[in-house]
C-alpha cells in the first residue's frame, strides 16, 4: 500500500472530479434540447482531461487543497479544449466522422448544431470562471476574490487566443515543410497555451499572482509538459504505426505533414521527448513534495502507450 | 445650431471612436497574417455600431465621461456581435456570401480561417475586456477596477452564451410556423441578450452594480430597443420590398420564415415597434437629461428606413 498516490489514481481522481463538475455545469444551463445534446456530447464522452489535471495538481502544489476557484478553472479550461476539439472535426477543418471511438459532433447533430455548440461553449468557460458555482458554504465574491478571477479569465482568455493562432499555423504547416523551432511555435500556441493556462490558473485558485517568480516555474513546467507531450505524441504516432497491421488508409498522407519523428528522426525525437520531459522536471527542483501531483502527471504523459 | 447632439451626431461619433480602439486593439496582436487579416475584414468593414454606441450612452446616462472601461466593454460587445456574423455567414448556417457590399470572411479567406477568425475574435473580446488597453494614465488594477471587470465579463458571457442559444432557436424556427411569444423569445436571446450586455456593461463602467434597481431600469430599456429594433427590421424588410424593384430571387423564400408581419399582418406589427419604442422610454422616465444619448439612439433605431 504506497501513501503516495500514483499517477493513474491522480488522474483517475481528478478525472471524476471534472467529469461531476461538468455535468453539474451542464445541468444549470437552459440550453434549446439539441444544443443541450450536443454540447454533452462534446463534453462528457470521455477524454484524459490532463489539463483539469494540471489545474488541481497546481493548486495543491502550492500547498492549497483544491478548492472551488480552481475546480472552476478547471471546468472552464476543459470547456476549452472541448469546444476546440469540436470545430477541428468540422468538415473545414480536418473533417474527421470519429472521436473516441464515437461519431463527431457534426455527424451526430449536424454541422450548424455543432459549431454553435463549439461556441457556447467558450463562452461558458467564461461564465464558469467567473461565476459562484462549487462554493455554496462560502460568501459572496470579495474584492479578492475578484482580483483572482480577473487573473484567471486574462489567462485562459490568452491562451484561448494563442490556441487559435496555434491552429492557423498548423494549417499553413500542411501545405509546406517546416522547420524545427516553427513546428515548436505551433505547439506552443496550438496546445501549449491553455496547458499553461490550466496550471496557472490552478496556481491563481492557491493565490499565487501571475507576475510572481513562482508562477514563472511553474510556467516554464508547463511549458516543457505541453512540447513533451506533443513530441510523444508524433513518436507514438510513429511507433505505434510500426507495430500495427491494418493501419487504416490515409495515414501516410497524414504523416507527409512535419512532425518530430520526420524533422529529427526517431531516435532523436525519443530523446527529445526525454530531454523535454526532464527540463518540466527542472522547472520544479526547488519546489516540495506537495508539487509531486505535477510530477507525476509528467511522468504518466511521458510514460504512456497511447 | 443645436446644443443637444443629434441622433446621428452621437452614432457618428461612437462609430468613430469604437472604429480607432478596434483598429488599436487589432494592432496590438500578434497573429498569423491570414488570421490577422481575416479579423479585420470582419471588424473593420463598417457596420452602425449600435451596440457601442448604446455602451457609451449608458455610461454617459450615469453622468460618467466615457472612460477606458466603456471604451474596453464595447470593443468587446461588438467582437462578439463580429464573431456572430462571421459565423452565421457561414455555408453551414446562412450561407451568404456577401455582407455590407463585400464578400464574406469565408468568401474572402476560406471557411476553415474564416471559423477560427470568428473564434479568435471571441476569446479577443474576454481579453480586451479584462486587459489595461486605453488607461494610459491610470494606476494598475485596483481592487475596485476588478469588481468592475468582473461583472462585465459575467455579462458579456452569459450574453453571449444567450446569443448562441437564440441562433439555435432561430435555425430550428427555420423548419416551423412558431407563434408569437416563440418569435419573442428568438429574438430576446439572439440579438436581445447582447444589446442588454452592451447597456450593463456601460453602465459597470460608470460604478452602477448589477443588482441595483437603476440597472433593472436600464435593462427593461435595451431589452424593449432591442425588440422594437427587431421589429422594424421585420418591417423593413417588408415596406422595402413592396417599393423595391428587381427584388433578389430567394426573398419570397426568406418570407416564408416567420416574422413580425407575418404573425401579426403589417399594421399590428407597425405598432408593435412603437409600442416597444415607447416601453423603452417609459423604463428611462425618471431618467435626466443624461440618459438623453440612449433616448436619441432609440429614436434613430426606430425611425430608420434601412
Amino acid at each position: 500500500m504506497s501513501v503516495v498516490p500514483s499517477s493513474s489514481e491522480i488522474l483517475n481522481h481528478s478525472r471524476n472530479q471534472v467529469q461531476a463538475d461538468l455535468l453539474s455545469v451542464l445541468e444549470q444551463q437552459y440550453w434549446p434540447q439539441v444544443l443541450a445534446d450536443a454540447v454533452r456530447h462534446a463534453v462528457l464522452l470521455g477524454g484524459k482531461r490532463v489539463r483539469p489535471a494540471l489545474c488541481y495538481a497546481a493548486c495543491l502544489a502550492l500547498g492549497e487543497p483544491v478548492n472551488a476557484a480552481a475546480r472552476r478553472a478547471a471546468v472552464a479550461v476543459e470547456l476549452i479544449h472541448c469546444y476546440s476539439l469540436v470545430h477541428d472535426d468540422l468538415p473545414c477543418m480536418d473533417d474527421d466522422a470519429l472521436r473516441r471511438g464515437q461519431p463527431t459532433c457534426h455527424v451526430q447533430y449536424g454541422e450548424a448544431n455543432a459549431l454553435l455548440a463549439g461556441d457556447v461553449l467558450q463562452s461558458l468557460a467564461f461564465e464558469v470562471l467567473t461565476g459562484t458555482a462549487f462554493e455554496a458554504d462560502q460568501p459572496p465574491t470579495s474584492t479578492n476574490q475578484a482580483q483572482l478571477m480577473l487573473q484567471q479569465v486574462r489567462a485562459l482568455a490568452a491562451a484561448s487566443s494563442r490556441m487559435v493562432a496555434g491552429q492557423v499555423l498548423d494549417l499553413q504547416a500542411e501545405q509546406q515543410q517546416v522547420d524545427e523551432p516553427s513546428l515548436r511555435n505551433i505547439h506552443l500556441n496550438k496546445t501549449g497555451a491553455l496547458i499553461v493556462s490550466a496550471v496557472q490558473m490552478g496556481a491563481v485558485a492557491a493565490g499565487l499572482h501571475l507576475q510572481q517568480p513562482k508562477m514563472q516555474q511553474l510556467e516554464l513546467f508547463a511549458q516543457a509538459l505541453g512540447l513533451a507531450f506533443q513530441v510523444q505524441d508524433d513518436v507514438l504516432d510513429v511507433t505505434a504505426s510500426t507495430e500495427t497491421l491494418g493501419k487504416p488508409a490515409g495515414s501516410d498522407e497524414k504523416l507527409q505533414k512535419s512532425t518530430y519523428p520526420s524533422l529529427l528522426g526517431l531516435p532523436a525525437a525519443q530523446q527529445l521527448a526525454a530531454d523535454l520531459h526532464q527540463q518540466a522536471l527542472d522547472a520544479l527542483a526547488e519546489w516540495p513534495e506537495d508539487a509531486d501531483a505535477l510530477r507525476q502527471i509528467a511522468h504518466f504523459l511521458l510514460s504512456r502507450q497511447s
